[in-house]
């Protein structure tokens, strides 16, 4: 079945709908005071569920490797258990992170700036399972399907999004059964799903169902209509792919409970963060205590791998004042985080630097 | 230090805050689907933050056992560990779930229904460690008070409530460090917290620092002025302890990514979802499917104990057409869910019955 296709909404700043509200309900940021964390403990990791948790009997569940493959498969969990197992510790981030700070705002899940999160995923290399199935001289991409369904833009469909065969069959990608230690959480996609280091969340398709090469260029709606970058409705735009630079802080001080609000003792004042890029290791972190006016480089520390955010450290002499604290990660393929972000039509990689406003003043 | 006291703010039913939706991406609703598991896996759990998750050293942190009590104490993890263990099946709420559909809309975190959870918390019986400690005659309340600081209704506060002598020498009340048979995560209270059963969650203190006797009743913030049912901002209200019934139903069919809206197929659709109520036990669980024009009975299972949501079932023969279907509990002291809200101040204990729009038609 499908339902009428949706013009993609956009709605003015200061009042968010029912909608989003609803979506912010469900899916989960990570409270940035968790940047404090190596490794992001459960129910802390950011969240984006497109439809509903699916039911899964993990007895009866397969992966159905098929399509261009000279060795069609149909493993249980337990067989790809038994595969000799890789651990990555990926930091993962949803494209539509910073969304909320668009302005006019795309209307969907109304990211500020915490969709992110740090996990060590344990699994299968992706492409240890394709050799394996042995992929067709044919095969141009290799198509993933969750169990996840629902309509999105109209269409009634399956979550599914594409790999290039080069992208597929590259080192990083895992089939992923396991994080932090344990099986997957339901909502991180019991039993087995995609992590694509570097990428998006979007391409880390959850609760797979299905791997399946394919000769033609996948043309799901996630792929062709969705995750886009697009200035407007009319351009086909570009595929999002690796996560541009980012770095955020943990908000030093104290919260006022509902606007967050920072409170903050006068003296020196460590703060701290972390910072990612999916095109190059973090290079260099700055700090500025007065909106980006002046920056100072932070001291960082040494990523948990290739694929995850670096930490980092700065002390700033905190006199009483109020102050707009701002930090601005650069990749070493020399990506800087912009001040302002770019208006696009889906809310995608608005990766614009993180402005904490702070009041400073004796206990 | 502090601030400027706050008007409690109210916002038309349309449009959404900035503030509100800050709060609804850093607290955690529980998707409905997961409604399907008895007891909630973590990171599903609804979660409330007042002020931010504490970072706590558990080598170094104590609960201290003072105030009004002839021995008093200052008990590490290993010696609380080492008490007779005690664990509980509890359903907790948010005493704010159901808030968002007032209108006018207490302007705070913006709760649909999904401020809900079912864990198997682990610990000590509060009242050993009170009878260990030996209550002096003239203690009238005991005070927890947590680790989590902040600015709340314009005071500078650590997060602190109390309980009656009485309350606090039932049985029932659990001084936990263990949810679902792990460690407390983070953001659940980490290393310990108290467990109050059958009342809202901002009885249930997390990242306890210490339990104190005392001789007067406890003025604290969180008791004389939040969590309160007001009809006015003038008058001193009831303070909320005790849940509400509710009923709960899994959305049936196919959800929309953005409105939510549901899509079933036309046949037999067995409507599952759980029920509660903090007074007595669920005594009965109805089903419409006509907007709470008409009721039918639903079955309903047992629960896994005294403190639990019990399942219920009910088998609809869904023919084509829009319906909003509907659930309503009611409890064996007589309890029953309301059609509509009662308007209150701070937003709390809105158990008004579900509604669930859905269309029925042919794949």
């Amino acid at each position: 079945m499908s339902v009428e296709p949706l013009e993609a909404p956009q709605a003015e700043s200061t009042a968010f709908q029912r909608e989003e509200v609803g979506l912010a309900t469900r899916n989960h940021g990570m409270p940035l005071e968790a940047l404090r964390y190596d490794t992001t403990p459960a129910g802390l990791h950011y969240l984006l569920i497109h439809f509903d948790v699916p039911e899964v009997d993990a007895g009866a569940w397969r992966l159905e490797v098929r399509g261009l493959v000279s060795r069609p498969r149909s493993l249980s969990l337990g067989e790809i258990r038994d595969m000799e197992a890789t651990t990555l510790t990926v930091t993962l981030e949803c494209a539509g992170n910073g969304r909320a700070m668009l302005s006019p705002r795309p209307v969907s899940q109304p990211w500020g700036q915490e969709a992110i999160g740090t996990a060590a995923w344990t699994g299968v290399e992706l492409r240890t399972v394709l050799a394996e199935a042995g992929l067709a001289a044919d095969a141009r991409e290799v198509v993933f399907t969750g169990l996840d369904r629902g309509i999105d833009g109209g269409l009634e469909q399956d979550y599914a999004r594409s790999l290039t065969l080069e992208e597929a069959t590259a080192g990083g990608p895992l089939l992923a059964y396991e994080m932090n230690g344990a099986p997957l959480p339901p909502q991180h996609g019991f039993p087995l799903r995609l992590v694509m280091p570097g990428w998006y969340g979007m391409a880390s398709v959850k609760w797979l169902r299905s791997i399946e090469a394919v000769a033609q260029p996948f043309d799901g709606y996630q792929v062709v209509h969705a995750y886009r970058f697009r200035r407007t409705e009319d351009e086909p735009g570009v595929p999002l792919s690796r996560i541009q630079p980012r770095a955020l802080m943990e908000p030093p001080g104290i919260p006022e409970y509902l606007s967050r609000d920072r409170f903050v003792a006068p003296g020196p004042c460590h703060v701290r963060g972390r910072a990612w890029s999916g095109w190059a290791p973090v290079a260099r972190v700055e700090f500025s205590a007065d909106g980006g006016a002046s920056w100072a480089d932070a001291d960082l520390g040494p990523a948990a791998g290739p694929y995850a955010w670096r930490p980092w450290l700065h002390t700033w002499d905190a006199g009483p004042g109020t102050y707009e604290l701002c930090c601005r990660a650069t990749d070493a393929a020399g990506n800087v985080q912009p001040l302002r972000a770019e208006w696009n039509v889906g809310g995608y990689t608005n990766n614009s630097v993180q402005r904490v406003p702070v009041t400073v003043r004796p206990d």
